[in-house]
């Protein structure tokens, strides 16, 4: 399977998948904004255990007119970016052009479903622990397999052969019947962690554990994560909070993409990590008390900063 | 009545509540450390809604050993400071003398009483909203009254006394039967709102009314309390929670004591506000899930903050 590919989103999610492809031969054109210089100048570079290699020659443009027509389509946008995906995509698109978004939360499938059309759609939900160490240097720390899905049905023969391109790029990759039941599988690490290490103070994975009373409260979260997934129809078991907690502790401390956002004054995925979750589990009748509490304040943060030195100061 | 007062801690309470006795002709004098100098030199000044004076000659003093045994000590130090108290303290005492505790939360009588006996101790409840602007200068936003009770007994005739004393004073005052039931009533305010105005990224009482999740938290942390509070025993009606939404609303936007001192960078009364008042409940077996982990990211922040620029920076 030969595809021609896009990777919209020149972030740490999409250099990293984009460059692994590339790498090993892929056919793949990166959309990018800020960084077009430095990648077209000295490539893209990624670094971690096992895998350090540069792309010296990156196909990269900053107008996906320009791309033309591919066959896959990696979203990595952040999701606070979705509304400018929507005019950015048409001239990707050929009839059969597959949609694979790599971003967290929920609510994604649905809005491009949306605009593009449901069959398209697949998602790859990325188990990994990155960070852009610059503008075209990724740092892998951990992990690195996607479970990719197909949106509202069973995997298809096209989602196979997509799992099969990625294992020859040396990406462990695994096909999941169940898409929305991973989405909140993910949920159940990202919804704590992702949320105390910004509200605790700016803590990465290994001081949240290290804090007791945090790492009781990362384990209740998780416990309402799972109750609120079983309570939509999507079963996990409650042995998912201490799995998750103690294959966190084996890894390598980690700042969770939003507190990177965070320091880095960028708009937090609020509605996707914990705004929809939270619609879906009240929707569903499910008790989420310490969900709403930390939507509630991650929300204030954001919207506190986006309003500036005019809005009201972060002190 | 005539009594010795001493006043120990020299924020926006010990400077209001003692300014306010020695312009009416009380004989009180102030432990200071910072502000001495000024205060010397230009007095305490009290603003507010009906209430502008200064007091040009405040007795003040950095050495309780210089002020001597008073009748009624009256102490207004932060909960964070109680350590210090213990040295400070003995230099006022004669047999009969009352110490009066102005300070929020829960253990402080008992912290107190452990040092100096219980029979000398009474409490005051400030239920006010007050700035220090500027070392002398005190500002009234809303409120002003206490509530004063005797601590582990019913009023006795000196409650009565004080009481009289600081009505005499143009101070509000009641009297009540049940300490700790009016602390956990005072608890059921402080801990969201002094809580969520750090944790929501620096707002008012205005401002966390004003964003709809915010306030559907502050009520739901309210009815938390409340539940502990009942668990352990001391009856608090549900109409608690939105009578002080409602009382809050009609109110001057104001900044929490908690607020205040996170923007001056200050040591978090953390344990006396959330960290008491959790274990209690915990030992009562109340369900507190948002007080558990409004508790854990307050402490953290605070951790976060004392261990400075040596430890992890606070972005």
């Amino acid at each position: 399977m030969s595809l021609r590919v896009a990777v919209v989103g020149a972030g740490a999610i999409g250099l990293y998948y984009g460059a692994k492809l590339a790498h090993a031969g892929g056919d793949v054109h990166f959309l990018m904004r800020g960084a077009l210089d430095e990648i077209r100048r000295d490539g893209i570079t990624v670094r971690g255990e096992g895998e350090n290699f540069t792309v010296a020659k990156a196909n990269c443009s900053n107008s996906t007119a320009d791309i033309g027509p591919c066959d896959l389509v990696l979203i990595a946008v952040k999701t606070t970016s979705n509304n400018d995906i929507v005019e950015l995509i048409p001239p990707l698109l050929h009839e059969g052009t597959m949609l694979m978004t790599l971003q967290n939360g929920l609510g994604n499938e649905e809005f491009l479903a949306r605009h593009f059309g449901k069959e398209r759609l697949l998602a790859g939900l990325c188990f990994i622990c990155l960070n852009r160490i610059s503008r075209n240097v990724v740092e892998r720390f951990d992990y690195g397999h996607i479970v990719i899905a197909e949106y509202a049905r069973p995997p298809q023969a096209r989602t196979r052969e997509i799992a099969e391109m990625f294992g020859q790029s040396a990406i462990k990759c695994s096909v999941a019947e169940d898409l929305t039941l991973e989405r909140w599988r993910k949920l159940v690490w990202n919804i704590p962690f992702n949320g105390l290490s910004i509200l605790a103070g700016g803590l990465d994975t290994a001081a949240i554990l290290a804090d007791e009373n945090l790492r009781s409260s990362t384990l209740a979260l998780m416990r309402e994560v799972i109750g609120a997934a079983n309570k939509c129809g999507h079963p996990l078991p409650e042995t998912t909070a201490p799995e998750q907690i103690r294959r966190t502790e084996e890894m390598n401390a980690y700042k969770p993409s939003t507190l990177v956002d965070f320091e880095a004054g960028k708009p937090l995925e609020i509605d996707a990590i914990w705004g929809e979750p939270l619609r879906r589990a009240m929707a569903a009748g499910a008790k989420v008390p310490q969900l709403k509490i930390v939507h509630a304040l991650l929300n204030s943060i954001d919207q506190v900063r986006r309003a500036g030195p005019a809005g009201r100061p972060l002190s």
